[in-house]
């Protein structure tokens, strides 16, 4: 087929990165770790950004928009938070760039900021220090604000999509009365996002909180959904975090209670990013390339009419378009191919490589079967159908399709948790098959620490369904009552 | 009232200040020049976003997004395109804070960047880089691409919407093979803006191309819709560029023809930024708070109950379900108001002040009656309707709004175009009624920029529907062939 694309069994990591930039979805740009995100790539971005949009609107939530810059001095008001950011991050310190006299164009040392500014590697600090104007009493809360930006993290290592320098993300930022009330609202985004993982991207993903030592940098609690992808590494899909009163006291924002008491506001904070896209090509594309779930599919379906003359042109052309009309009428986004510079087979591989769910093959000697030939990507399948109730046919197959990749993928999931109960079953899972490890760990950040220096396996989470069970920690021994999940991760 | 705001003969520009604050559309941040915008500021530029979006798409666009961050050498490749941005971006010169050893977060000098980074203030340069890649011949042209994305301009003197530090926009980027089609493209977007901005804002523009001085640093042709706020000065409300091959040439851009040439490639781009929420508040609104066309409007409908016991409530909330129901089967967008901790006149001032079109009042006694009473922000009328038929009434009065808000910017508009045929007459109109002035110039930047430097005016566009007219400039008594616009600016 000549795609160029290596085979998941030769090299993962590199079936992944030529997956990317051959079926235009992203490419590295002239800035180091920048990425810049094709129309193809974005155009599922789009949609991904509208459904969750839609759930975050109907969870009672509104966008906003804060600042790109924080200033420095912000980042040292919580303890943990700087340290979790400070050693990666973009810092401005001039306003003006000036000709130097000799034709160069160098930086203006008279334009130096009195204060060195942060491109946000999250808001928090900029956004509490907002909201303590807004509020004044519990009549002000809960303030339940969305954003969609854009954030830097310099990270030395990076990939496309899974860790670059400069990255796209929604952050929620919730403001409330009561810790009871923040805590229900860190775990209903958790469960927003898990809905969306399942229904939409078709990626199964565990529940569950994040241990002290994988907890954000200023959380008291870090609740976290976790997706296994096909080479068996862990990729944490989205958090949601409890974040106490911790940001309402660095930023002083108190409000006066029912009971007209002065008290500190409770905080959450939640998000996910263009992180998802890796997710989504890692867990179900193929080597012969992408496989989109048609929930976020910008095209659903494609036709390709094959044909000699100009005549049978016109007759598969008449057809197609009372097919197009009736698919859009369902709210089904179609392409018809009919380019008249490439070969179907050129056409196949194409469209195949971009993953679009369901192909539709019409020729001349199909309109007089009165039939269709249907390829679906998701299991490499063809058949030949009636054209008699053709549209309604593919509106059903679709959500079969949809439904058919979350089967695969929770089945590869669930052959990939496996309990072991000492360290020497876990390296060898660890090594063999991968995947999750349901073990025992005494919960201490120590053991965790050691474990990941010995292995690179680390806690992806507690999962929120874990069963009380009497048990002792694979590595040192010690009494355990809960399993956790271990994994390699991205 | 109490609502705090300064009217508009008293102080225009306080006045519009007073306004976006209290009527919770954005605020200034902690970072000098940076705004911060509301979730009601948020939710007018997001409807603004989905009408042009779906525009875009439908002129044949795609979205995609590029880099915050250029390399400073980026810059320097198109000469007057450095010029207008260089003394005024922000620079990133490190990549990483730490602490100091005494408790300070400080800037590490050792993670000092081989090459400055700058903001993206527009992204022409990193975009034509990465064309370079995207384009090898004819086939791969048209390029139509558009992002969503923040921009830095790092304004000395920042009024909110208006002119910020940090601002969002579109940014169109296309790439064509032929000078004509990438004209016609420029055109076209014009407009687009233009419909977007009569049809949908209700404001009222000229479409015209701005002389050589007022030119975007790069462009050969500059694109340019002018709008008129209520203080008669001109407002630009969003450009398009024909930008020959300029950045083509600067980045190496070259297509292989259909004749089988090497040709550079031809360019536009075209934006319009958060700059049209000031535009929308300074053409409409009054010194009782914003009047929001209904295409707009966030909130179409508020329906507020009068009562005095908690049956006539219920019988109230009865009512007030049933045409909420039905008016958002129409999809207009509806707010029940029935706070109890707010009297019904307090609640009229508040939706008053944020400029929804439409105030639906229901008591007991209506509801004996069978009435309503409707109250329209844009004319500040009330009357009392019967309740049959209401949902289609209040569908059609939405129109009547949306397009009576329109006819009067349109009115006051065209009573603010003044022709003069002397110096004197310039000054008298600019310093008495404001607005646009139609006169003879003689085509020379150097009368233009002296014209500015005497009267603060500047040639807002030479109209697209200019008429060849022998005249004189006013300034010089050169000839001249055509009438341009002269206003003082946004």
């Amino acid at each position: 087929m000549g795609k160029g694309i290596t085979s998941r069994s030769e090299d993962y990591s590199q079936w992944y990165n030529d997956l990317v930039i051959k079926a235009d979805l992203a490419e590295y740009s002239a800035v180091r770790g920048c990425m810049v995100i094709k129309p193809y790539g974005y155009a599922i971005w789009e949609r991904m950004q509208a459904i969750l949009d839609k759930e975050f609107k109907e969870t009672g939530h509104s966008n906003a928009y804060f600042p790109l810059f924080i200033p420095k001095s912000f980042f040292s008001k919580e303890a943990s938070h700087v340290e979790g950011f400070a050693t990666e991050c973009a810092v401005v310190t001039h306003y003006r760039l000036k000709n130097d006299g000799n034709g160069n164009i160098v930086v203006d040392e008279e334009a130096k900021l009195e204060e060195e500014l942060i491109v946000r590697p999250t808001s928090e600090t900029i956004i509490w220090n907002t909201y303590r104007g807004w509020i004044e009493s519990y009549r002000d809360l809960p303030i339940l604000v969305n954003q969609w930006a854009n954030v830097v993290r310099w990270e030395m290592r990076t990939r496309l999509f899974l860790r670059t320098a400069e990255f796209l993300w929604q952050e929620g930022h919730t403001a409330h009365a009561t810790e009871q009330e923040a805590i229900e609202e860190a775990e209903k985004m958790q469960g927003v996002y898990a809905d969306f993982a399942e229904k939409v991207m078709g990626v199964p993903v565990v529940r569950g909180r994040k241990t002290e030592n994988e907890r954000f940098a200023g959380a008291v609690d870090t609740y976290t959904i976790e997706a296994l992808m096909q080479d068996g590494k862990a990729l944490q899909a989205g958090t949601s975090h409890f974040l106490g009163q911790n940001f309402a006291k660095a930023f002083d924002v108190k409000f006066t209670s029912k009971e007209g008491k002065q008290e500190y506001v409770w905080a959450t904070s939640w998000g996910v990013s263009t992180r998802l896209m890796g997710a989504l090509v890692m867990a179900h594309s193929d080597d012969q390339g992408l496989v989109i779930p048609p929930k976020l599919a910008p095209i659903q379906v494609v036709i390709v009419p094959i044909y000699r003359t100009e005549e049978e042109k016109a007759a598969v052309d008449g057809f197609v378009d009372s097919l197009r009309a009736e698919l859009k009428a369902k709210g089904i986004s179609v392409k018809y191919d009919d380019r008249d510079t490439q070969r179907p087979g050129f056409k196949f591989a194409e469209w195949e490589l971009k993953g679009v769910p369901l192909r539709v093959t019409v020729g001349a000697r199909d309109l007089q079967n009165g039939t269709v030939e249907l390829a679906r990507r998701d299991i490499q399948s063809k058949e030949t159908v009636s054209q008699e109730g053709l549209a309604v046919r593919i509106e059903n197959l679709l959500d079969v399709i949809q439904e058919n990749i979350y089967q695969k993928a929770l089945d590869y999931r669930d052959a990939h948790i496996t309990e072991v109960n000492s360290y020497d079953e876990f390296k060898e899972v660890l090594e063999g098959k991968g995947g999750f490890i349901s073990c025992h760990w005494d919960g201490t950040v120590e053991t965790e620490k050691r474990v990941k220096e010995e292995t690179k396996a680390t806690i992806r989470c507690i999962p929120l369904d874990a069963k009380e069970e009497a048990g002792v920690c694979i590595f040192t021994g010690k009494p355990s009552t809960k399993r956790v999940l271990f994994a390699k991760a991205y």
